[in-house]
């Protein structure tokens, strides 16, 4: 569903593969053939085998089974499998393990945030943020699109989200509150958001007509009563929360009635435990 | 220490601001001048500040303030500091912002380990293995050196380390071991390392010759007497361990006698919380 | 206000000079100091000085003086001088020549129709749609910018506009229209538009809750109308038109109430009329 | 008959689509299997076909029909036509509809000054300029040949253009003129052309041995003069006319006698007008 | 054995066909059939026919047949041929003319070294140094791996070689000296090599515990002594010998005893003499 | 005089030091101060000097002392001298030394072949062929012309050169000879050009009306003739000779008058054997 470019792709066996595998070849069993098979060692989201299969292309190695990423697999599953000489099997090895292990990884927290959150509240969005391993966005958005998410904001380019670091700019807040109006007109296409940083300020920003507020590390009970107060208001209005929120209280701030969840946890935790086989044809 | 290149940083740059920052561009604030201050909000090794500095350059914004990669700052210790328009100022912050985040963090968690293994053994290191985030390794490794750490290989193409993987594809152990005087000749100028299901195979990979032995998940008290059997046959042989090896559980490690211990782990914990101050220049 | 990467700037340089200027080499000119003045032959807005100065950069060439982009210049105003070899600048001259006259053209066009547009109706966005010559997006949004426009869309990822192209693979009409509340959830952050063919059609999106319509290829007058109707319904709905819409009529269109002007044509004119004089210093 | 870089396509792809089509993907329509059809609403010349071939091969679609970039196609037929998912489909779109537009317009307004021309002068070339739109010469250059012409010259490395501003850096005229014969031997393997400003100073460069001169904005009945003053000197001198010459005045310089007109405007002219169905696969 | 990215590829075929093969262009002959093969003028080690497969890949051109880099070719034994267009065809040729030329020189260089100097002793190492043309590492490096060497060195940063150049920054000798138990430490999975000047630099560099020692420019008479004095303090000392050793000389040097050989003139001889037959199919 | 990209430049630093000098990095001197200095061992043409000027800045090194790209230097003579830190001096040396040895090999082949042709005959071109190492063109281009050399062809893209692989495709000679004044017409900027494979050929090309005549290992005796009767049917014929030609056999052929001499064995002679003193500063 996106497209990742051979640049990347060629990035990622260089990084691993500068040249050769020094080890297969003074070994001199390069040109042995075998199998390669992945699989998780428990249940995850599996995301990358798309990109899995490209590189088998560039290496000369067939593809003997792939799953979509996407999938639910289970333990011990296997879920990608190709066939080739013992120096291509090994150049795809390692590199195709990162993406599979840091995708999937991405892919199945997500996955848990989406399903705990719209089991209480359907209609819930978890969106991520931009803090992705920086210069590996492609992959990251990717994973998140596997799980479920859906990127809060790719870039600063075709979003309005009006941070203080941006008000700041532009002395108090009542100079910016009149200066609402015209942002809505210049981006007429987009909703204006902005980070409100207590419900006084929301409730502000929401009467001079901001489509959206996000809040940060705000308590799922305050935040309940937040939406209340601000939907009172504006019955449309957006409202984001980020900070503090995981598996294990998600649900909770899905019940608050807000509209989406934005976090930037699933990029960052553990890679999913997946297992290789790897082994010479008879 | 290390030179990430150009376009690495463009890409960082391009992946959060491909054209602009649509916000401080419709709020009419981009000429405004102000400054941007980063700070720890916790106690943490510092690295990304060369390349936040070269980011500079490319955003036409001036250096006030850097301290070295590497640095270990104290909470709210401003650590970089940077003038110029509004404007530039937003398309710096948060590509920087994560490179800060996610380097420091990787930094301070290898420093952690190295200053616990090397306070019980101070000759042992701690190495790291190639799984950072797939296309990120060139920030990965500044910051694992930026800790205390080394990359235990970088890549497939200089080191030799036999995996069960490649063994597979040469028929019986015993046709392997003749095979080791052969192997150390091909790559004289390298130690032949292997990793070793057990002690009984590390024995007999000792015996054979090679140069180094690599355990995987075996817990300190076994390694401990590992070691022992295995340097009373060669007492130069290198002994590592990977495998479930944390902050609370090197020290046990490292008193072992192995001589590296060979860790992932660093590489995808939480990112260092970092703050940020933009504020306008009066 | 954007970043054009370096990459896009070696590569405009080396389209034109791959090695060197062999007609200087060959005269034997190559050390020989001089300057190189850039104006307008007819009154225009500038883009792409910033570039140029980069490229001097490149070149070991100096700027005496550049007008930044966005600047309104005056026929026969010399917008940008730099001095150095003869080698140099006849590497220079050319590749910057050709940035200078595609992007200010663009930027004079859309200047012309965010003027002609806002005389009537100070509120109206004029937006350019993603057909830049492919490849080139970096210097032809730079340039929109300058003008006064905004990109509509920058592209297909971070902005959802439903075309008659997507509706295809969703059955018919009704089954669409009940979508439309979920889409609206699952990027609650987002305007979801839609192109409409029709007032007809337009009103029953416009029912079933859109954010925004655009038309293409409407007559002013009818527009008109159409934006009473539509209006009437919901007050709030965004409503663009595209197709057909130039220097000559845009008031008109800025006249009828809709929030913004889609156009392509700024990309695709007559590059400014930009002289060069190139001389030797004394 | 050129290569166009694998780079150059998918920075194209990337421009448009940097990670998804949002739109298709909240309509969960992405699996959804269809077709997609181009076809120009006017006849026209062909040019892209090869580059969307290559993309539907990133893009996992099926090629079903495609006609030879340099076809002559008529109104409403389908040139290219293109089987897979929807979500597919949709990133292709738009990226390729642009390859179409721009490179079959420049081939198509090629085309026509080619006809003009050569109905009249057979022999004649039509060369286009290096005023290709920044960093997009690759298909600029591939628009120019399906059309029937030639680029002057592709950069400044392996021809010889002397221009006033390269002579400005030599001293006076006498000193240029006695340099010529000295220039002949250095590239013997090239002609040495000259921009020539007038008649008599075309005369002199003629007198002195270069081998062609190019005039700029001089009118067709002056033109035809001057080729037979330079031609009784030099029969073989090339001669060549550039500036101020469409469609329209084309014929009357074909018949000046003239060896090559020299055009930019092909480059920057209105896109083909092509249409696009897409469809979903019964 | 290696991957050579697309990259590279792209830019061989781009430094020599930026754009088209001109003449083929204006001789009208670029879509006639024919087919292209090469072979050796002299007995030779083939190299590059993998990646000349990859390049017909992207030319439209379709391999008849090919022998795998590695190969040792017989006088006028055509290695690889290929069909198809006389533009693709000419496109094709001198840029991977180019590749087999000096690919099959580096790797026929190499083969004779390494035969030379294995007769005399079959466990001697032929390593090439990092002086490979700059910018052209990873076919330099293939050819090497096809001709029966190994690098050297691939780079700085997963080898360690301690010049003359890092000790100037050390102090004395005694410091230097005192050092090196704890380099081992810190990479105790790499030897640790050094420059040595003369033999008794070397001796004192054995006696503190390094792995190996490199000398420059020894007579292979004196480096025979220099042999036996160092194993007798270590019997396992790696030791390497590089500067003027040639095919005339490399036997002498391979009775010495040492471990490897360091030979840069693989490099930078003549290319393989190839030649190549292209016709025009009946 | 030529543009070498940031992108070469990065990827020559990068194949030579991929993350770090890791022997400069254990052994904790990476900040002592030093300076290195260049020099050749023999009296040689200098090329590279820039291109080490602007790693110098990648790299945070000052540049103290630097002569200009094609400087004949004196053996001894310091030609470039820089300073910084020794981690910084350590990533420099080899990849600059790289550079400056094979460039200046190059360039003072070139100087020799152009002193000595040029004594004979002062016209007298020396030109390159396009067999400079696959994937190096840009610097083997700058040194060719630091040494007094031309390319011959930079690609296939801007020139005419006729082969028998050309002619092979259309058909009897009868057939080609007829085709000769189409070509001149179509090209009409450019000469035409075809290698001839002996003197009664290379009189039908001349007489066909064809600009030039290549001619490959012919002796120099028998193309002194071949001049001559050429020249009778055609005194403007351009001649050039290939194959076989070096600087001992150089004057004779180009007493021949001939017009240039083509030659493709300045790229791979030995590099120049350049030498480097790094120190430690006081």
């Amino acid at each position: 569903m996106t497209y990742i470019t051979d640049e990347t792709l060629e990035k990622i066996i260089k990084e691993d593969v500068p040249y050769l595998d020094l080890t297969t070849f003074i070994m001199g069993i390069g040109e042995h053939r075998g199998r390669i098979r992945f699989f998780g060692r428990e249940a995850m989201v599996l995301c990358g085998s798309e990109e899995a299969a490209r590189i088998t292309g560039k290496l000369q190695l067939d593809v003997i089974k792939m799953l979509p990423s996407g999938t639910r697999t289970a333990p011990e599953e296997v879920f990608f499998e190709a066939q080739g000489s013992a120096n291509d099997l090994h150049m795809f090895w390692k590199a195709v393990m990162n993406i599979f292990e840091y995708c999937s990884g991405i892919a199945t927290r997500t996955r848990k945030l989406v399903d705990q959150a719209t089991k209480v509240n359907p209609r819930i969005s978890i969106v991520t943020t931009r803090k992705n391993f920086p210069g590996a966005k492609e992959l990251s958005i990717k994973a998140v699109l596997c799980g479920g998410g859906l990127p809060h904001r790719l870039g600063l380019s075709e979003t309005v989200l009006i941070f203080k670091q941006h008000r700041n700019f532009i002395g108090d807040e009542e100079q910016f509150l009149r200066l609402v109006p015209e942002l809505k007109a210049k981006v007429c296409e987009k909703k204006i958001l902005a980070e409100a940083e207590s419900l006084d300020e929301a409730l502000r920003f929401c009467k001079a007509g901001i489509d959206g507020v996000q809040f940060d590390k705000i308590a799922a009970a305050d935040l309940q009563q937040y939406v209340q107060e601000l939907r009172a208001i504006n019955p449309k209005l957006v409202i984001l929360a980020a900070g503090g929120i995981h598996e294990n209280n998600i649900g909770e701030y899905a019940k608050t009635g807000i509209d989406a969840i934005v976090t930037t946890a699933v990029y960052f935790g553990k890679p999913a435990d997946i297992g290789c086989r790897m082994e010479m044809d008879n």
